[in-house]
C-alpha cells in the first residue's frame, strides 16, 4: 500500500461529521489535516434543549476542538468562517480571502433553520440549532419569568407563555423539559409568582408528532405531554410570528415572547458555493461513497449531504449518520489516496429517539425498529448519546459527569444577567430578539 | 424578647454581604426579607480571574439566588436594578419606579471600577469586578489568540501583548493566572501559532506589588512573576488607553487589543442617592453598629461601606469583612427590632491573601500578619476561599467540586463563538470592546 504521504486534506466544519473524519485522519501522521470551523468548538447539538431549559451548563455540550487535537501536530485547528469552496481547483477559501489548497475537501458544515417563508419567524423566534441558539433561548426563557415576577401584569400580555414550532424530535424534546422545568424549577424558586399561569403551546403542520415513529409512539407522546399540561395544535400551521404573539392557520392568536423554531432546517448557504447540483433542502447529493458524481475530491458529509440509504431514499440528518460518513469519508479518501478503491458508506441503524420529558423517552431501534417507551427507552438513550460523545471526549468519564448531571435536576445553571434581561422591550408589541438576527 | 413580627427588611445587593445578611435573616420566619439584585445569580469575585483564563466555568462562581432561597418563604428575591434610596422614608425605589417599604434597609451594593478619570480607559480596557467582566475579558483573550492565529502579522501589531493595570491583588492574579494559560495551554494548543511571542506587562504606579503585604512578600510576587515572563512597570503610571494601545507615563507605549484594569473600585452611583455623607472612593461611612449617623434603620455593608476597624482606618474591602458585616448587619437590625441594644461590628481577620500563579500564593494570617509563600499559603487560599464559598452553597460538595476543578488544569471552557470574535476590528486602531460599554 501506497503511503498517502505529504496529502492535503481541509474539513469544513467541526460538528460530528467532520469531527468523526478529523479523528480517523488523526492517526495518519503524513496527512495534513485543517479543521476550519466558525467557533473553535464542537457542539453537541442533541442537547441543546437540555441547555435551553437550565438542565445541563452550556460548557458540558461544547468542546474545544483544539483541545480534542492537542496531541495531534497533524490536525491544525482554524476558526474562520469558510465562504466558498471551489472542489475543481481543490481550493476552500475564507470570510478574509484566505485559501487552502487540498487534495481532498471534506465538505461538513451542518445546516441552518429552514423558516420556509413564514412572515415574521426569522426576526422574532428563537432557533435551536447550535449552542449560541440554546444561550439565547435559555436566557430569554429565563427573562420572562424574571419580568413577571417583577411585573405580574406581564402575564396577562403573554410573558409566561411559550409556543414551539415543530412537533420533531428538537420541538417535543423543548416542550418536554421546559414543562419539565417549570413544574419542578420555577415552582419552588418563584415564591410569588403565579407559575401555574405559565402554557406551553406546541405546534405542527402534521397529524401526529414524532412523524418517524409508529402510531403507539405518537399517541404516547401526546399523552406525556398533554399530562405534562402541553397544548398540542396539530395539524395547524404558524401564519405569522410578531414581536409579541403568534398567529396559528386556524385563527387563533397566542400572546407571547417567546417561540422556539424547530421547524426544520435546510443547507447552509456554503452549499450553494460549490457549485454542485443541490437537491431537497438544498443539500448536495452524494454517491454512496460519499463523493459528488464529477468531482471525486469532494466528500460531503453530515446534514449538508443528502445521502442515500439502503432504500435508495437519503438518509435522516441525525447525529449517528454523520458520525459514521464522516469516518467513512476518512476511510475513503486515505484509500483513494492510497490509490485503492473507495467502499460504498453503509449505515449502521443506531434507531431514532426522543426524550419526552424526564424518565419519558421513545426509541426505536433494531433492523425492525423495534419501539420500547418509558424508562427503558430513557436507559437506552442515555446510551446513545454516550456513544455518540465518545468519539468526543474520554468515555467514562464522560458519561459519568454526563449522566450525573442529568441526574441532578438543579444543576444547569439559571444565570441571567442584566444585559439578557433588558433586550425584551415590553413597552411595546416590539419585542424584538436582537440576538437571533445577531446570529446570522 | 419581643418577637420581631412582620417586620420588613429589604437588602439592595446579593454580594458577600448582602447574603451573609439575608441568609441570617432567612432563619426568623417572621421577618419579611426582599432581596434586590440587577442579576439573579451571586458572583464569588475572589475567583473571576480563573474564569477570565479558562481555568473555571463561569457557572462555577454563579449561584442562583432563587435556589438559595429556595426553601425560605420569607426571602423574596428580586432581580430589578435599584435606583434611589430614602433612609428617613424607608423607601427602597427601583428603574421602573417600583418602591419597596422597609423597616430596615440593608444597603449592600458593592463597588464599580474606578478608572481616576484615566483618558480611554472606561472606552477601551476590560474591567475585572463582575462575572459578566469575566466572561467578557475571557473572550476577548481567546479572541485576539485566535486572530493572531488566523493572521501572524497581527502579531507585530500587539494582538498577543497584554496589559494589566494594577498591582494589587486581582491584577497579580490576573497576571500570573494569564501567564499559565500561555505557557500551559495555548502553547500546546495552537500547533502553528509563535505563542512565545506573546508579552504580559503588569503597570502600577506604587513602588511595589501588593502593597498591603511585607517587603519580603513584595520581593516574592515580583520573583514569581518575572519568572513566568511578566514584564512589571512599578512606579508607572497609565496615561491613556487607546483603542490599539497603551501609552505609559513614562512614554512607553505598549500595542495591544487587550487591557485589564485593576485599578481599584469606588462606590456605586447609587451611594449618592441616600443622602447621606460619603467618605473615600464615595463609599458610606458607617458606625460600629453599621448603621449611619443620624439613620438608625440604614445598615451599610460590604464594599459601599466605609467600617470603621480596630484601629479607627476603614476596614480594607474583603469579601470576608463584607460577610461577617452582613451577618452583623442582621443581628443588629434583628436586636433593634426586639428592643436590644445593638453589638459593635468587630472584624475577625481572616488574613490576606493573593494567588500569583499556580502553586504559589501569598497568605499573611493572624493577629501579627504572619506570612507565608509558597505550598502551604497556597493551601491556606484554598481553605480561606473554601470557607467562603461555605456561606453559599453546602460546604462538602462544594469544596470537593470546586477543588477538583481547580486541579484539573484544562477545565475551563474555552470556546469562544463567532459573535464574539468578531467584535475587534483590526481594520483601524479603532477595536473598541464593545462589550466594556454594554456593561454600564
Amino acid at each position: 500500500m501506497t503511503p498517502p504521504g505529504g496529502r492535503r486534506v481541509v474539513i469544513v466544519g467541526g460538528g460530528f461529521a467532520g469531527l468523526g473524519c478529523a479523528k480517523r485522519l488523526a492517526k495518519h501522521r503524513d496527512v495534513n489535516v485543517t479543521l476550519l470551523d466558525r467557533n473553535n468548538y464542537h457542539q453537541f447539538l442533541p442537547l441543546l434543549y437540555q441547555v435551553a431549559t437550565s438542565q445541563l451548563a452550556a460548557g458540558e455540550i461544547a468542546f474545544s476542538l483544539r483541545k480534542l487535537f492537542r496531541n495531534r501536530p497533524n490536525v491544525e485547528v482554524k476558526m474562520t468562517d469558510v465562504r466558498s469552496i471551489d472542489p475543481e481547483a481543490g481550493i476552500v477559501t475564507d470570510e478574509d480571502g484566505r485559501t487552502w489548497a487540498a487534495d481532498a475537501i471534506v465538505l461538513a458544515a451542518g445546516s441552518r433553520p429552514n423558516y420556509f417563508g413564514t412572515p415574521g419567524a426569522e426576526e422574532h423566534a428563537f432557533p435551536l440549532y447550535s449552542y449560541r441558539h440554546a444561550t439565547w433561548l435559555r436566557s430569554r426563557i429565563l427573562a420572562v419569568f424574571e419580568a413577571a415576577d417583577r411585573d405580574p401584569t406581564l402575564i396577562e400580555r403573554g410573558a409566561l407563555n411559550f409556543v414551539i414550532v415543530g412537533g420533531g424530535a428538537t420541538g417535543v424534546e423543548t416542550a418536554g423539559a421546559l414543562a419539565d422545568m417549570i413544574a419542578r424549577t420555577m415552582t419552588a424558586e418563584y415564591h410569588h409568582l403565579e407559575v401555574h399561569a405559565a402554557r406551553i403551546h406546541l405546534v405542527d403542520l402534521g397529524h401526529h408528532l414524532l412523524g418517524p415513529f409508529s402510531p403507539k409512539a405518537h399517541e404516547y407522546a401526546e399523552r406525556v405531554l398533554r399530562e405534562r399540561g402541553v397544548e398540542l395544535h396539530l395539524d395547524t400551521k404558524v401564519a405569522e410570528v410578531a414581536p409579541g404573539h403568534v398567529k396559528l392557520g386556524d385563527g387563533t392568536e397566542i400572546k407571547t415572547r417567546c417561540v422556539v423554531w424547530a421547524g426544520g432546517i435546510q443547507a447552509p448557504e456554503l452549499a450553494a458555493t460549490a457549485g454542485v447540483p443541490q437537491g431537497r433542502g438544498g443539500r448536495i447529493d452524494v454517491k454512496d461513497d460519499l463523493t459528488v458524481e464529477g468531482f471525486p475530491n469532494l466528500y460531503v458529509v453530515g446534514d449538508v449531504a443528502n445521502i442515500p440509504g439502503p432504500d435508495g431514499k437519503p438518509l435522516p440528518q441525525l447525529g449517528s449518520v454523520a458520525l459514521q460518513a464522516g469516518v467513512s469519508a476518512a476511510d475513503n479518501l486515505l484509500a483513494d489516496f492510497a490509490g485503492h478503491p473507495a467502499k460504498p458508506f453503509k449505515y449502521k441503524d443506531k434507531g431514532i429517539m426522543a426524550m419526552i420529558g424526564r424518565n419519558s423517552a421513545i426509541a426505536a431501534m433494531g433492523p425492525r425498529r423495534r419501539e420500547v417507551h418509558g424508562l427503558f427507552a430513557f436507559a437506552a438513550w442515555l446510551g446513545v448519546h454516550a456513544i455518540l460523545m465518545t468519539g468526543i471526549r474520554n468515555r467514562i468519564q464522560t458519561f459519568v459527569d454526563w449522566a450525573w448531571s442529568y441526574f441532578s435536576v438543579t444543576r444547569g445553571p439559571q444565570n441571567l444577567d442584566r444585559t439578557e434581561a433588558t433586550e425584551i422591550d415590553w413597552s411595546t408589541d416590539g419585542a424584538t430578539p436582537s440576538v437571533t438576527t445577531a446570529a446570522k
